[in-house]
């Protein structure tokens, strides 16, 4: 029998893909949580789609939810988590509003004050590949941003094995597909102004960037970060660049990303001057990672690749959401 | 009355971009030169297109061509240069074949010998912005690749200036449209592989590096280039990291460049923080430049964005003509 | 000296192209009507873009324009339409206020009671390859919509000719690039909703489908048609199926055209069994039509292509003002 | 324990289509029967992909393929089916070599001499809507055309209850995405040709017309087909015209497809005036349906909508597949 979990906010994108990925899951069962009326496309007859109810922590007690998503804007997810988890239900949010550790670094990053720090401080970062053995145990996991998932996949182990000459900094050029945007109408996000386009914005003032800092134990000052807009629906990928030290050859790079990743299911590692693109892995919850080296110079590029919505997002809150409640980490998602 | 100028080559994108501009040329009316029989899409009847001739000396002598422009490929533009620079024409070449001043660094990058040296020394270097004098009186004149243009026109005067700290590297981190990879059909360029793609390509190889170095005097030790491509027709946007030294704001940066492009028609700059996109430049002749500095950390970051096939190819050509047979430099251009 | 001309609704689509065309025109001045606070794109500095006036009776006035463009909602320019005209310049909209002669025809198709009666009936429709002796004289001149342009130029000959077997219907499959349906954003034409999908709308209800009866002379019930939605930014291929009459190849069609369209500059046709696509028309004035025959079965097909923004909107709306402002038809636009 | 089966031309794009469903599939195992080197995209690490085996009636017979699916041009199809059918095992083919019953069929549309004619007649055409019965007893299974598949499921229904008035003639505009055109590089398919674009192609003369004949019953006189590429990577939507009669409402409609379709898992029916578009069966085997009427003139449309990889292609493979060895029919395409 399947147990019943809840996506708040399920017809954005990463919402959408929450319905697409549990939908297939083989012990869960999608429950949509509405907040207001339907104005949802047209369905073909006799194909209502996944059950629903109200999203209010009445509901979610009624129905047994184990879980929750929340693909809602942060400051929705914030209203919500306390009496959500007051029913007993673990949350697994996709926003920005449990990510950043402190009220300080969330107020300079989201120019909001935070109204519930003790949650900011509880909630356990959900990149299992890192933080795996805490995950189980926390009643609130915080997904990372899709731009950090394909950047710490693929700085940190670099950084802990110290082949990287910090001084000359890093610089992580990202570019993502329109779906990171969101889907609420903007002319920013609008066909005519993003087909046959390519545009950077918050250039070295990205929202994403003290996530990356946070994780991977790099400063401020050594980092360099650009995201940019592919005019395609999904995917991200990152284009790395530092100058290395202490190893001999690309080969060295990856045999630490193979140390640091054995046994991982979702990161995957291409020979010395091959690297993934965005096919090799849209719709997959893979972080696919390349790396490149001149060893006369010490010049080294790193190229990272996910699906935003899945890996970047609903995918890997559901790995989240398979480690916190006991199911094959996996499930769902190969 | 016009003046004839040939077009070799003319069916390839930028080519036929040479066409397009060249018919509306207020100066110039283009003869399209054949190398072979025409498998050309249909045309509308009674549009018959632009006058053609061989693509012979004979021909060109007899057609009494003040210019022909080589849109062909480096081996082509070598075989072609000499017998056509004897009728006396001037050659505007599209191709690499000339752009690297010496035999070895052509051997070195283009994988082949260069059997026209005494050509391959003379050539002028077509980056009007910087090598306008020389461009009158050259009779052959090797048109930037495009890529380097929108590079060098955004490093050069930092470099000048002094302004880059050049021991912490330089990081180019480039795409481009497809159009930029020519007209010959390939698995790489067509649409099922690229649409909703995005791939990296000649990761810290990449033939135009060395026409970046020779430009700017940078090292390639100093720059890391990468060349990737977005999933649509043209455009090129650069987005160029360094560490800055010896400035306090960003203005001080538009400051260099608009000291150095001063009364330039194709350079068109930014206020801080605002950068161009590819939109801004499409189907223009303009490079436009923004620039983004911290001036806590020092980090800044450049983009720059052309149309590969206007001022990355064609149009740049067609500017040189223009100053090679002496017309008004933006003529046909605005 | 260039006569100056106003742009209501400049920052639309259509607007935006004719700011386009007009800034290259040899006789005319394009003046930007404002009617509220910019939020306009980030210009390169020094370079300021059209002189700017209000949105006024006494600014256009003040400003002695010639004509004023309305590139602005039904109800926008019905509300304008009248005051301005009182200033004496003459008129050119955009919208569909003005298209369909009866108040009866304008509330069925566009759900509003029409204010201006009097202007509606007084509005010469323009489209010059029909209408153009009326232009002129008219002070209102209602510029075509996009798909009845490209759908009454392919059909309103072959019905005067009478090779068309009316019984049998005539369908139109129209499909448009996304900027055909503007520029305001909505989850509709947002880029994800649209890349990588095709759909059709108001079928067989269309509020174009009454300019194709009114100009060709077709019943309703002859004529079927679909708008769809290409992921494209511009640009209208419509392919209109009919039983043939009369005729014995597909050359007689052809010849139907050649001698209606003789000496018409902006329609082209093609040979038998060639036809245009969209790339044959981007960004030009023209309207293309190639046609299809089986003589053993009467079965034809008619593809007529333009681009929207231009012969469906701002390329059409100058060719009319040039009659009526008595420049040469063809001026700025070829 | 999964049953083999082989795959034939798996490096195109309904070979790669059927390498995925059948790598999730329940009961079969997929084995790449390879017929030359290599030429594969990067791999990543420890990702080897499915097991491989020669193109040999020597292999497919040690092997033991239980069916054997053959993604490959006509020609090679012909000349792979007898050699393959000795062994024992299945066919299912996804070219068009057998599926027009006749060798002057075959002859007329595909320009060459049937050299198998005996299996063409055997062939058993995989619509497993109407033919299902038929498939299990085969040995030789046809897969339908991707266009045919879309064309019949919408209208054989509609022909056989009479509704159709046949002597007014029923158009089907379609529409597909480049996928269609197979993987071979070419101009056509090159992305520079085909964004931005939309281009018609065989129009009255598309080799998938006589699919539509033979399974619908329709006379060539009495159907009019294009075939358009839209600037998309997959999805077929076809536009259908027709002059109902004996119908009093679109329900009336929808009806008669109930009625056919009742319990067949992989066709969507929508209520009146709403229809699919491609986003709505991308990576799906659905066939989804949607109907348009006009009761006062008889104008109906009907838009018909599939994945052309899916359910025009490999997914239809797989469900003729289950029903040939004994599956469920839904197995790995749910």
């Amino acid at each position: 029998m399947s147990t019943p979990v809840g996506i708040a906010g399920f017809r954005g994108y990463s919402g959408a893909e929450l319905v697409n990925i549990l939908s297939r899951h083989p012990h869960v069962e999608p429950v949509l949580l509405e907040h207001r009326e339907s104005d949802d496309k047209a369905r073909p007859l006799g194909h209502p789609g996944p059950r629903r109810a109200a999203l209010t922590p009445q509901a979610v007690h009624a129905e047994g939810l184990a879980a929750v998503f929340l693909a809602t804007p942060p400051e929705v997810s914030i209203e919500l988590a306390m009496p959500l988890l007051e029913t007993g239900t673990k949350l697994i949010d996709l926003s920005g509003a449990f990510r950043l550790g402190t009220v300080e670094n969330y107020k300079r990053w989201y120019k909001e004050d935070h109204t519930q720090p003790g949650l900011l401080a509880e909630a356990v970062y959900g990149l299992p590949e890192f933080y795996r053995s805490a995950i189980p145990g926390a009643r609130l996991i915080s997904n990372p941003g899709c731009y950090p998932t394909a950047a710490n996949l693929a700085i940190k182990p670099l950084i802990e094995a110290g082949v990287i000459n910090r001084g000359a900094g890093i610089v992580c050029d990202a570019k993502s597909g329109v779906s990171g945007a969101g889907r609420k109408p903007s002319l920013k996000t609008s066909f005519c102004e993003v087909t046959e386009n390519f545009s950077a914005y918050s250039v070295l003032d990205h929202r994403h960037v003290p996530e990356v800092l946070r994780t991977s134990g790099l400063e401020e000052s050594e980092f360099s970060f650009t995201a940019q807009l592919i005019p395609i629906d999904r995917g991200i990928l990152e284009t790395i660049y530092f100058r290395a030290q202490g190893i001999a050859s690309a080969q060295d790079l990856v045999d630490i990303y193979q140390k640091c990743y054995a046994g991982e299911p979702f990161v995957r590692l291409y020979a010395p001057k091959q690297a993934p693109d965005l096919l090799s892995v849209a719709r997959t919850n893979f972080c696919d990672i390349g790396v490149f080296y001149d060893a006369g110079t010490g010049r080294a590029v790193v190229i990272s690749a996910i699906d935003n919505l899945v890996k970047g997002a609903a995918g890997q809150a559901v790995q989240n959401m398979n480690l916190a409640l006991g199911y094959p980490e996996t499930a769902g998602l190969l």
